[in-house]
């Protein structure tokens, strides 16, 4: 019986994770939950799996969720900054699954590495800030960092049994978002709810607006480089219409191993849970027969700038990818606000970057800084409206 | 240094995995070969691979050999049936290649795994006719069989790091062959000239009329069925007319794992020769952003009923293969030389496998004795004309 802390539990991840452990009850407890104000829905995940300790965003949620509470239930309930870290580091989990989304998630899976704990890490924003950080961490402590998102799980999987000096570089594939036809004209009209329709992944509004713009698949790259310590030019980007390919391999004999299935979350979920080992599902198998094409191509860089924001970041590296990731959170919140066009996503996040004095081997604390700094920064560009 | 034993080295997988060995000059030294009546090409390869001993058909071969080459040469020259079994039992080698085309390669191959030799398997046959007693015999001796067939190579590799227990079913992908868009009826005229382009693979005449047949298909999933311990039905085919995902795993969580590259035997052969390392080579890389377009089809087994009969043949078991593969070979050198037509192929075959009266657990000598009959029966059939 694994016990499994869920960090972000009323997330899309969380959700799907919590599908995974309902339908494997002789595998799985819920050890914790950390949700932030879905009072709600955090609410029937207790009563559903009774986890030991649970926390939310600020004292208000917490003061709502116990009155909605059954009195008997004897769940702990936290709140806040310190309530997510007590989560993290509860000692009654094997496992905790990292799925807060944005660099909130950095520093409950830090607390979590640091109390021992294995993590299934869904929260690629963990990587793209403090990836030396993290790694040099897990190491230390001895813990394993298992992905989550498709790509890293596919890449994962393809490298089981094969020797790392053997890689010669790993392709990570992308649906393309909803604009991979437009032209580059066109993109300067899209709209909100336009970059919100993803055509393959149900996933949460934040990776969605960077699946739209290839952020996403930048920071999915930065990731993936210390998740399988490559460098940044080993790692490549396919598009890949049909979502089937999760990822691929190419080794240094020219041979290429990929891991195909449907587009569904709970398939890499359930494989960080138990590697090595894999469980059963009821869900629709991928059949390629009935697929029967699978494209690919080149990604376009002059359509998507942010690719290229996202290697140059990660070449650069130190505190770079920290004020990429900081800079593209506040645009993509502005984009969905409404404050600015799809278009200047990358024409911010490129003025904060080209403003960054890079610290090379930063501590967790420059880091944070930066973060902030970058934050401050774009916030400030996007009010003045010079991009 | 790995000292190799190629069994068929004027062959188009024997000249390939010369060709392998020559370009890694730090890495194989030729222990000894095993070669036909291309008296010329052996000569050449003698000269300039010395190996310590090498074997013809017959002694006229030998004779002839003898004459041509240089009188300093101190390589050994054998002949015959027993000729052949010294050569694959050579203690001087690490690894034999067996690479003899059709039943002719399972004695050799016993004669190696005997010897306590490693074995890259590209004879199908040998599996095919005596996957049981074959793969015992391994076991008994300790010595691995290394898939050389780009099919078997692919799965293998798919199957490193992951557990056997895991494996759902193995899906092995085939090009469809040169007739692969032809209707039932226009296979009725087929010659032997067009049964011989194969569109994407240069391979030997009698494999490439199979893969026309899709026979080899069929022979292959037998192969599969001893090399990674499965039974008949969770061996699939899908055809893939580009012949770049050269087949496939899928687990029990309703993962797949592929292997892709170009179709070149150079690949899998380096592959079984350095497992579980890897090696450079100057092929040319597989682009996937060239290529496009991947396509997946289901078998049409009704135009090609031959790989029916290969699935109840091996579902059967015992005796059944063996009488397959001979009835098969006898009736592709019937094609070959135009005494039948290419839809008679399967009429005879199927006509031998009715008349046989099945040994459920045959010992080798009940093998080759069903192989026999099967032979003859073939070439009566094919003389009376009663199909």
């Amino acid at each position: 019986m694994k016990k499994v802390t869920v960090l972000g539990s009323t997330g899309s991840i969380g959700v799907s994770a919590l599908d995974v452990i309902e339908k494997n009850p002789g595998r799985f407890r819920v050890a914790a939950l950390a949700a932030g104000k879905n009072i709600k829905l955090l609410h029937r995940q207790i009563e559903k799996f009774r986890p030991k300790i649970v926390s939310v965003s600020d004292l208000q949620s917490a003061a709502e969720l116990r009155r909605q509470i059954n009195p008997g239930t004897r769940t702990k309930i936290v709140a806040g900054r310190e309530g997510l870290q007590e989560v993290a580091s509860f000692t009654g989990a094997d496992i905790v699954l990292s799925a807060i989304s944005g660099a909130a998630g950095l520093l409950p899976t830090l607390a979590a590495i640091e109390a021992g704990k294995d993590i299934a890490l869904a929260n690629k924003e963990t990587m793209v800030i403090a990836g030396g950080i993290v790694t040099e961490k897990a190491r230390e402590k001895g813990v394993s960092i298992l992905p989550v998102d498709s790509e890293h799980s596919a890449v994962f999987q393809c490298l089981q049994g094969q020797q790392h000096r053997n890689i010669k570089k790993i392709i990570l594939t992308a649906s393309g978002g909803p604009f991979l036809n437009y032209k580059k004209s066109e993109l300067k009209k899209v709209t909100v709810s336009e970059a919100l329709r993803h055509p393959r992944w149900k996933m949460g509004k934040k990776i969605t607006i960077d699946s739209a713009s290839m952020m996403n698949k930048g920071l999915e790259v930065i990731e993936a480089k210390w998740l399988f310590d490559l460098e940044m030019e080993q790692i490549d980007i396919l598009i890949h219409p049909q979502s089937v390919v999760h990822s691929m391999v190419e080794f240094v004999d020219g041979s290429l191993l990929a891991q195909m299935g449907i587009p569904d979350m709970r398939t890499p979920i359930a494989y960080a849970l138990t590697y090595p080992e894999r469980i059963k599902n009821d869900l629709p198998l991928l059949d390629l027969a009935k697929t029967k094409n699978l494209e690919f191509l080149q990604p376009d860089m002059k359509k998507f700038p942010c690719i290229r924001l996202a290697y140059e970041a990660g070449t650069c590296g130190g505190t770079m990818p920290a004020v990429l990731n900081a800079a593209n959170e506040v645009t993509v919140e502005a984009f969905l606000d409404k404050k600015i066009k799809f278009v200047d996503l990358p024409e911010i996040i490129d003025k904060v970057l080209s403003g960054h004095k890079i610290v090379k081997k930063p501590a967790l604390e420059e880091l944070l800084q930066a973060d902030k700094w970058a934050r401050m920064q774009a916030k400030e560009i996007i009010e003045r409206g010079t991009y």
